[in-house]
């Protein structure tokens, strides 16, 4: 790769001529001097480095992409969607981590995309605590996070866009009592986080409202694995093994997300219950995925690539204009069906 | 975030003397000066841009990464396993690009990373053309392709990590005809790539050492959605319904990949041809996913975090000499047991 300082050595001038050249600034050159250092810079074929204009600007044209692991289809499936739109229509690469939930990593990401003049950051991250966030954008970073609302009645620095995550698993709960079930259970993971508690709600909402308090309950497990990816695979493997062996098993279960939802499914198959003639399944997220499992899993869609165009315009947009106030961006699901779903059995039900 | 310029105005001293400090040249600085520098670096929380130092050593401390799509979860678990250890062994960052297998993004994707300093770049790609990389080579940038060999006979500039493809085909091909088969096919999608061609090779080998050459085929698929995420399910999803209406149906077939598989498994689902009762399948990937389908996919695994380390020591490598020769680096695949394959049914095996 030719240097600036190739350049100038072939042309006979000094990097500072190069520089004027670069820059625009030739009105008082020569126009013999202009025009050989201009066929040098294509005989060479030299490309300012942006790092240097970058100087200039103060920003770099790229985006950071922070995720508890790649490796999980649905953080896949946000990324290609980002990086298409960041790409496509601004021009911006996206530099890419993965936390594994961890906040050194996310703050050591954070250090990093300052010091390489990045200034727009999407956070997907499911630590309740985003002091670390309000920090990072304290010093110098544009943020939007996703999956989480903004914590009510607090100012917040930041962009918040976020599916309806109460909407969602209300949405999943009614359906399966619209089907006829009465026992019911919000499968998920153990540990608190904003999207989690707000899909709780919404499950408890849709059984208050059908007077079904008394027979919904929430059940949560926990595995070694913390990677993000297998991890609530993993989670609904063992909750459906549990299931299995307990009393009074629900025959309606929403899952927190799909990955658990195909977990449950497996673990059920494992355990010789069959889904849906003895327990009806339904997920929440929409991957692709879900119709190649067998059955096919009914769940409650999202919409990627709406949210990913709202996140990458929300960070661009005040990156050019500070004045622009954070804000929280609510986007509705939609239930789709598939074969995870089928009335309750009569025996079951009555029992 | 405060610039170069903050501190040099509050320190009271040149934007040149604050350069000085943060390069090390203090020796001539008399020590009050330098303490209020430092001082005032620590005040304002200054971060030295990364993009000036970038202009003295050349190079930005950041990897590429070409995908067709981050959404496939293939390509997510590699990209997982490759910013990890780029970015906790060698604290380079890794920026993210999907080309949707568009040889002109591939191409653009090479610009951006030269006009940022970034000079190392994993591709993975399934173009057969290695022209643009090589060009792309011409221009500064270290590579190595990921799953494909080097062209023989040819010398390259690009390093090449693979799998061995042949032996991969081979052993799930072996592995069927031990478990009884004797029909056997080998399912992929339409379009020659170099692992395509090595597997289908592996997948004939194995036939013709069992004297199984007549009765083993290649069957092939495609659809119009061209992402590389859900589309190598949906050519097993369509080769699935076209095998279960054919006369003489292959008993025991080999996937190209685990994705091919999942849609075929899907696809036998709708058609009502039970696995693996009536149809024997084997994957190749090992993704985890395979064991949340039903039943689960028999494949042979890749050791993808071997790989993703010889990918990344060999880029930081090469990056630092240049005197080191590409090379070809071939990985041992192993084949994983799950519920997929049987040994044909009487009947069948009969007709």
């Amino acid at each position: 790769m030719s240097t600036i300082q190739d350049v100038a050595r072939e042309a006979g001038v000094s990097v500072s001529t190069i520089s004027n050249v670069l820059n625009g600034r030739t009105d008082r050159m020569r126009s013999e001097t202009l025009q050989r250092v201009q066929a040098t810079i294509a005989a060479l074929d030299f490309r300012p480095n942006r790092a240097a204009r970058q100087l200039k600007t103060g920003h770099t044209p790229m985006l950071g992409l922070l995720v508890p692991s790649i490796a999980n289809p649905m953080y896949g499936y946000i990324a290609r969607e980002i990086e298409t739109v960041a790409q496509e229509r601004h021009g911006h690469r996206v530099v890419l981590g993965n936390t594994y939930r961890n906040r050194d990593k996310e703050t050591g990401f954070f250090d990093d995309l300052l010091a390489h003049g990045v200034r727009g950051v999407v956070v997907i991250s499911s630590l309740v605590d985003e002091q670390h966030f309000e920090a990072a954008v304290q010093r110098g970073l544009v943020m939007v996070s996703y999956d989480r609302r903004a914590t009510p009645g607090r100012a917040s620095a930041i962009d918040h866009v976020s599916v309806d995550n109460f909407e969602a698993a209300r949405l999943a709960t009614s359906y399966l009592i619209a089907k006829g079930h009465r026992r019911l259970a919000f499968a998920t993971a153990s540990g608190q986080t904003m999207s989690r508690s707000e899909k709780i709600r919404g499950f408890r909402a849709a059984a208050e409202a059908a007077g079904l308090q008394g027979s919904a309950r929430v059940i949560d497990g926990s595995t070694a694995s913390g990677y993000g990816d297998s991890e609530m695979a993993d989670v609904g493997r063992l909750l459906a093994t549990r299931i299995a062996a307990g009393r009074a098993r629900p025959t309606g279960i929403v899952a927190v997300n799909d990955m658990l939802g195909f977990g449950l499914m497996a673990g059920f198959r494992d355990a010789g219950v069959a889904v849906p003639a003895e327990v009806s399944v339904v997920g929440i997220d929409g991957l692709f995925l879900s119709s190649l499992m067998s059955p096919g899993l009914t769940s409650v869609s999202l919409p990627v690539p709406e949210m990913a165009a709202t996140i990458v315009e929300r960070l661009i947009g005040r990156m050019a204009d500070p004045a622009i106030a954070p804000g929280e961006f609510l986007f509705s699901p939609a239930l789709v069906e598939r074969d995870s779903v089928s009335p309750p059995a009569r025996k079951k039900a009555a029992a």
